[in-house]
């Protein structure tokens, strides 16, 4: 981490650590993220509070945070530049989460798209957890810590980052004082990857994921069983190139935009087997993942590595956070011995 | 604090700062209170993450928080021996409840029926605050944070003592460590004092109570007004004397069992009027709330001495529980970096 003179502009943004991060994370996020930290000094979040649907399988949540921290430095996230924070390590996200809950009314969430539809599928199962009803305010609470002024987000959580201006405003207002500023949100260039099945979004739950960590072979086959034009029955039918996931991925990782033109193409007039335009796919995406095979492979070797990441990067965080706090505390008046 | 070679096993209760304390408080709580700090370790805790049904006007729950440490003073609760806390001054207890949270589902809140009558008074006004569900896992980490072994409370909370050592239980089962005990509740002499005005419930908002710090003219004149038996025309009328409020708070207050036995029988043939029983009571309770005031009066002239309660109590509590939430870590395994 360097110290500017001018401090740099910020960044917070983050992962829930549900698992290995696959080619979705990629398009939608690592890859601006990557380009961001020249800019911008960046918070990457690893956001182990907002995992209870996980609470059964709490190794699991454990596991997913060194695998995240991982793939952050295979991707070249660089923690001597940016943050890594893993969410708890950084308790004042919690404190500053308590009192923001005092300024959203639950029809504040239940305006959010996004949350209204998760809450409908909770309610369908039997047991909510009241942490459920904390996530979206923690994750206003993550963004308002360090002050960020930058949100790099997925499309689907444009609704967040509204809500978080709207509690920054609000506080702001209540306390007479220009704590925090209002973010704004910053969409990747892939707002959202299709899965290898033709499913609107790779995830892991759905099985449909390309992982970043997965070796040539595992990508092969994955790409083997891809899902392509299911109207297309014979390598000599023409064929659909627009929402076909194969050629979304070869627009979104094989840089050789010659080879991409040719097989589309050819694809449309029924000239080329599916079979050809997945080995080339298969063979640019492992092009695409090989240096960040390699750069995972060296810090698995070295897990003191990426702890010490963590832990910088959270011991930074934590200082940031206590300041903020500092600042909240002294807005609202509640240094009730000082 | 004194520092015994055996530790004391732990007591932890407290209020929401609402505002000035009244007499339902005091032979609810206060008394029992004062009692127990000979026996056990006390953490007496105001809380001010709970008062968010105050979001509008912060203002008072900064006075609140000082009228409460004032009044306990006044009582007679000793900050030498036991702890004043301030909730917010230990933020190891949101970070406890953000945990905690995960493992409590909603359903498990429900089937209080405290919370549940207030959800839905809550339901039915335009906004309920986010902050509102996590109170009670709020409550639950007040307790757990200091281990407390017992908790004095109101005999409308013994549900919420019952949502701990549920979720104390939980929590060691599913770390299989006995990290928490289980505590027990213990409901003091007056389980709820009767208003003034003859109301179930002495409460500030029903603006049926004697406070603590109510002058000696004050206490004369709302006893003046008190609600005694309706059935009663006439002086030479037979009365009652259950459930009439100004006997319960003679019962309550007065000392002096003669002269109350007196009253009472003559009450019950028609040969006493309300001015002589009110004037009566009017008396012993100046007589109970004198010392009470002029220990008030003392400190309130020595404001430095109260922060210092707060300030030193609320130390040590963050103390205590920043050792509660390494061992909490510990078990949970999040130390993710060591």
């Amino acid at each position: 981490m360097t110290t500017d003179a001018a401090p740099r502009r910020r960044i917070l943004t983050g992962v829930r650590p549900t698992g290995a991060l696959h080619l979705g994370h990629y398009g939608g996020a690592l890859e601006n993220w990557i380009r961001l930290q020249d800019e911008y000094e960046c918070f990457f979040l690893i956001a182990d509070y907002q995992v209870s649907d996980y609470a059964d399988d709490f190794q699991r949540v454990r596991e997913s945070v060194i695998e995240v921290a991982l793939d952050w430095l295979a991707v070249g996230l660089d923690p001597q530049r940016s943050h890594y924070v893993i969410e708890s390590m950084v308790p004042e996200h919690a404190e500053l989460a308590t009192w923001l809950s005092w300024w959203v009314p639950l029809g504040m969430l239940e305006r959010n798209p996004t949350l209204k539809a998760e809450m409908a599928d909770l309610e369908a199962k039997s047991s909510v957890p009241v942490a459920f009803f904390n996530y979206p305010i923690m994750q206003v609470a993550n963004i308002m810590l360090p002050k960020a002024h930058l949100v790099p987000v997925g499309d689907d959580q444009l609704p967040h980052i509204e809500l978080t201006r709207e509690v920054a405003r609000r506080f702001n207002r209540i306390f007479e004082r220009q704590v925090f500023p209002e973010p704004k949100a910053l969409v990747g260039r892939i707002a959202r990857l299709v899965g290898t099945d033709g499913d609107a979004k790779m995830s892991k739950s759905r099985n449909n994921a390309i992982f970043l960590k997965d070796d040539a072979d595992t990508v092969n086959q994955k790409v083997r069983g891809m899902y392509t034009d299911p109207t297309r029955l014979r390598a000599t039918d023409p064929g659909h190139v627009e929402g076909n996931p194969v050629f979304t991925y070869h627009d979104a990782f094989n840089p050789d935009v010659d080879e991409v033109n040719d097989l589309k193409e050819r694809y449309l007039l029924g000239k080329v087997g599916d079979v050809e335009v997945k080995t080339k796919l298969a063979k640019a995406l492992n092009t695409f993942l090989d240096p960040i095979r390699e750069r995972r492979a060296y810090y698995e070797a070295r897990p003191n590595l990426v702890k010490e990441a963590l832990d910088t990067g959270s011991r930074y965080a934590r200082k940031v956070g206590a300041d903020t706090m500092a600042e909240v505390r002294d807005a609202m008046r509640i240094n009730y011995t000082a």
